[in-house]
């Protein structure tokens, strides 16, 4: 008789699912062989990512990513949609790895062709953009032995090698700038800040390949309230030593009202995090002063269970202000390398 | 002074990096919004997923692993290039989970098409496929309460639901089976295997929305050593009660034999593995028997620090001689729904 | 004025919180120096884990854990606290892997003294076990190089290196225990299941260190329905070219009854189970033939986005009738060989 | 024929393996069990974690940690150990969120006694730790909704509750001290950069409850770059648009001079990183200043496989010139509130 009872909680009917009336599907890849055959094209990226939307786990975040973003996009439309006359304002935040990979071409796109309102990144999101115009990265392997390396001059980024040389490169392109920059300083008054200081790098890198060489261009600010935690940071550190009568002054709470009223005065924003740490704690805390973003899509592989900032999700967000308790939001869990080429194939690069 | 010695610390010289000589860039989407005002086509799942090459971290393994499996399926070829006379057998092992989701879809494309020889899986992995025949799964979301999913008689798997009616219908159709099996095990003394039992199945589904109806079709072996442990279990346990004057035997000594036999007579061998746990150590376990697989690939989002075989990477296989030290492998570490897709569309179905 | 709308998002007054009545507090270690210097012992391990039920994140999740533990217990006290006289039944799942590591050694412990009542693993969680009487495993590091050591016949587990030589006695140990077995299926009639078979191995392993030894001494059921995944796998494959007339049937349905079983008939049921994979679905498939386990226990260091059975929270279990809805439940987010000792020490060994 | 060269591979010998002496194993309770039941003690706090060391996995890591700090800690003694005369200077770092839970207790406990000697963080690291002081943090759960929360003017940090409430007292309490800041800005020139200004509310704060109530008293720096990323920063923001004549101003050159120094005029250094993001590069980057740290100690939960700095292992740091090559260095995958109390436990609070 004991089979009975399992039976009974085996078999419980069930009540008709409300609300959920996708069914659960993935791309058929016949129906593209035979599109072929007949002389047209395989999948396209924007098939394919529409095909994600159905298939559930993170595909699903993918595709709802994408839409997230489009919907942003239509917002910044000079001719948009009905309905959307406010424009809307982007935030875009990177860790300083993405730079050193080759997302930062993409970033790059975005910036030039000005897709994007407001950046925040850290001091390496900044330096290697710079440093990349100077000297290559190449590409190498991540387990190559720290030993070794540091033997040979060569550091290591997870699977990346910079050359140590074009540390050097930089300092000799670096110091004749703080030079000025201090100069000016002293005799013009000027009022250094993080995000003042990268607009100048910008404008002094004069290479076409450089992110903020098109945030200088397109007047995009960049905030990095801890511009000093890095390369650019040795090198003001080594100029102290030289600056006379004083050296350069940072401030960070001039950047802070700045990036603040950003986000204050925008109609609606728009935050696109890719990685964790003080990237995503910024511009969640910026909007914050608006009441909470109007949409969001957080891309990162990070988890909540250690009650870090990093692995929250927006609902954590939400709790505190961040996001609208009404914004559409999502959090893909995967590696920005892998994931936002696609997301920008298949929104800002449609 | 103190600032000299940092000097010497931070401005080492580097030797030339020897043997890397791949510059980190990623693609440049101006190229192909030109190609579009053009008249030409936007960037194609190909063109993007070779542009992964160069990008570093896990955008270079998402890049490897399309080529590894692109040289295996060479080796497959009825006409394979020059020097490749000889075939390649491919192993392809996924976790449950992805048989729910809409890879599902996927994977039946690969087996309908016989780009592949061996599929690995658990009890999930086939139940629910059967299922799906039966009856729909939908989208829900991650964070539904399951006391409410419970009462209303939904289960959930990640973000899927899956109606417990589904489970009620595929006792209805399977209960017979059963019986036919019992019978033919009595009278005609089959040996049941978790592998001929799957084969039966994918007989008796009779639909081409299955993975195991097209494995049954193009006798793709399936193998599966925990068979009872799901559903299909659930119906085992219940049938035991009626089956008379035995139940069922399901042999699982028979199917390491047939299993491991496939790895010793090919004459190279590939494996994909999609997640972890059996399924991965199962494939890996069998290539050990011909002293090691020719290409491997993993994808999953384990890591290896908590000495789980799932989050091993493929350098362990070697040691235990399950990958060849010259085999050309590569761990992609992300979620699979996201990755599989491109990878089938960059590979097999390019 | 545009501060005013922030200062209003920003400084939004709160309700008293419903229900929160712990403060978040960690341990003062001033109090134990006190003590130490009064002539009084440190901090125990037992007032270390208390500490940590009001530290937040995982340290709460631990806490919790070593609590739902210890009323497991109290259920299956011989003088069992008032209100509790129905038997608690204690099912404990862990992968291979733990087998490997040190944990053995608490595993054993826990079975050679009676504190659980049914075992789940995967076949390394056997044979690791057997072949440790035959000879040791050694520690190693998680980034010893797969080549190298496949030369010298030393395979790697994360930072453990097991001999081959080991696996090589392990073949001359079975061997002629396959031998009698397969001589006992012919003359007795003797049905195998995997649970049978590792039951006769416990018992011709007669060593005290061994875990199987103390399951076959104590009559504790262990299930494994994929027992041939592993060496014992290697072993059974190379037996059936030996065998005669017909190798040994290992019969995967009779155990699925078994394990049913235990769930159906017990008063309540408590599950503990490290790790993921098969070992985590069986134990909770099990208990949905009960309609759910009472109380549940999860340690490991998977994660949900996935959509795999491994990295699912409890509550989804609650979904399937796995584990009741009114039942205590937690899962840790850590790696077992760090967790489960602490737990141990503050729950069976206290 | 074909399982002869399956034994081939399957039975390869092995060398004996070198530089490997220590066999895995874990405690055996039954010890002390049989020492209570004589009138001993369980189990200690210490002889558990020395346990740890043969056990495997990050058992051994944890292990490794405590043997790590200990060391470092024999280095800061009074009386040190024969050949240890210099002293050590050590940098802990740790991310926001321990400060939100009950580590912060135990980073107090580690200030208050002097037990290290340069603080880095982030900014919530500082004022959560103030605030406590005006009002407390609760438990909460890891799943409440955003919303409704929200609506209670209650903030979730993982599974921690922060009312609101709480940061309207913080600016009752800030406000009038930013007043009292920017006048001696004004009238005495004072320069103020981030560490002076948390060196300042420490002595405010005046509660014996704050860690930087005795990093002030105890003088030990605080290092925080982007102190403007939380509740400072927008305590600072609303005072820009009261301050008169001018806002203070938070300059971060000098304190990139000051926490650089630190490390250039140690003569070793030890490192402790909790959890990752800034303050894991910041000490790191320091070190860089002095060729490379002398002990290293990591614990968090991220991976490698994104190339992030927070999941990077110390070999990484090695390339760079961050941790020395000879260091003894090693990293705990887990969650730092399961951890951190164990260490400290078995290190400075020993």
């Amino acid at each position: 008789m004991e089979e009975n009872s399992a039976k009974d909680a085996v078999f419980v009917a069930s009540e008709k699912p409300q609300g959920m009336d996708v069914i659960v599907e993935g791309p058929d890849f016949n129906h593209y062989d035979e599109r072929k055959k007949n002389g047209g094209s395989g999948i396209s990226v924007e098939e394919l990512m529409h095909s994600y939307g159905k298939m559930g786990f993170q595909a699903t975040h993918l595709s709802q990513a994408i839409e997230i973003i489009n919907e942003m996009k239509d917002w910044r439309d000079p001719n948009p949609p009905e309905g959307k006359s406010e424009k809307a304002t982007i935030f875009l935040g990177y860790t300083s790895n993405l730079i050193s990979s080759g997302i930062r071409e993409i970033l790059r796109y975005l910036v030039q062709n000005k897709r994007v309102d407001v950046l925040v990144t850290t001091a390496g999101g900044v330096e290697e953009d710079l440093i990349k115009c100077l000297g290559p990265t190449y590409l190498g392997d991540f387990h190559m032995e720290g030993k070794g390396l540091r033997e040979k001059g060569l550091n290591r980024i997870g699977n990346l090698i910079v050359p140590n040389d074009n540390y050097c490169r930089f300092e000799e392109w670096l110091m004749p700038i703080l030079n000025k920059m201090v100069e000016e300083q002293e005799t013009l008054g000027t009022h250094w800040t993080p995000s003042s200081f990268i607009h100048r790098l910008g404008k002094e890198i004069d290479d076409e390949r450089s992110v903020y060489y098109w945030a200088y261009k397109n007047n995009i600010p960049v905030y990095c309230p801890a511009l000093t935690d890095g390369s650019i940071g040795d090198m003001l550190y080594f100029h102290t030593y030289k600056a006379d009568p004083r050296p350069i002054n940072l401030d960070i709470v001039a950047d802070i009202r700045n990036v603040n009223s950003h986000a204050v005065r925008a109609n609606k924003t728009g935050i696109i995090i890719l990685g964790g740490g003080i990237v995503k704690h910024h511009i969640c805390n910026a909007n914050l002063m608006r009441n909470g973003a109007d949409w969001s899509v957080y891309i990162n592989s990070g988890n909540e269970f250690d009650g870090s900032d990093a692995g929250a999700r927006p609902d954590e967000a939400v709790s505190w202000g961040k996001i609208r308790s009404d914004a559409k939001r999502v959090k893909v869990y995967g590696e920005v390398s892998l994931l936002f080429p696609l997301i920008v194939a298949a929104t800002f690069a449609k």
